[in-house]
């Protein structure tokens, strides 16, 4: 069992992502490689009040704190 | 599949990047490497209330937090 | 003797880790990989006053100051 | 079409860099390499509202959010 | 002579560490490894006013400052 | 043509470096390698308000921003 | 003439070192190694208007902003 094992299994599901910089994100996780670059579709983007709609996205994997499941 | 198709698919199409410092930057992708440097045509650059508008510029990969098509 | 012997034996056990970014995460320690990336289960993010439930989550480990089993 | 290919093309003219600690530097780009170190003579860096002439400089690449010809 | 020498002689001692964050960690000195993770028993963390008794912690390398024997 | 060009036609001359932490240091350039760490002589730091003499000085590379002969 | 000459040469005398999180720390330079890494006896560390002794200490290279021989 690896850690990345999670990952593989929260594929075409909801997950939220914590940024470094202090915000979240949420979307449907497509792919993801091995430095933890993540493509996420129906994505939103969450700090402090604001929410930002992005829909497709790229998140680059040295910004991530971590991914849960939804 | 691969995260970074999702940068394929954005080529010629207008992208909104955010980075690490807080600041967007949109414009027309033109092209991409392995460190996700990017080059960007039509591009601006807003942060906080302030816009530049920058035209034609070279964006160093590690400073990129995420990469959405509009 | 090596530091990770002590993330080996901390496997199934409720671990607490320390973030970078001034957050704590607890969980049960399911997995971890040489870049010191983890796999926890039945987590909790604790961060000031709020405490958010993260259920499954993997934490980058460059984001890691420590791991320390409760 | 690589990236770099828009520093190739802004060589002998000025270009504008953003750098991570807020700052700005313009100057005639001489010279870059592959870990976009870069060369400027004519240089100014403007930070806040203070400007200083730097003439000949060599700047470190991995300071580097963006740089973009005139 | 190396540097990691005063790392050897302090083992079963009690070692101060300094982390990035500005947090203190005490605790007796189990192993290192080339990454200068560290493995601590009998561990407290001290931050500001506040003291958090440990037990076992594993410490990322990249998190220290410096390590003192006491 | 290379960017570190301007580096070895510093030598023996005073160069001003800015560096991440926002402190300038001023000194006569003897050396530098190719992580960009630098030896100076007759150097001096200022930061703010304060100048303080360092004489001889090694300056790790990875804290510089820029570097600009005089 | 190399950078690091200026390090073998401060061998057994007092250094003083500035430290990115701003302290500083002077001791005798005993040894140092490609990293930085650096083993100091006699150690104290100066932050803000605090004086701690260390003694000897082990400093991690990459926390290191320059060495100066006092």
């Amino acid at each position: 069992m690896r850690p990345v094992d999670i990952l593989d299994r929260s594929k075409e599901k909801r997950v939220l992502i914590r940024l470094k910089n202090g915000a979240e994100i949420t979307g449907i996780l497509k792919a993801f490689d091995l430095h933890l670059n993540l493509w996420l579709e129906e994505a939103e983007e969450r700090k402090e009040e604001k929410t930002v709609r992005l829909g497709s996205v790229f998140v680059r994997g040295d910004t991530v704190v971590f991914v849960s499941p939804e």
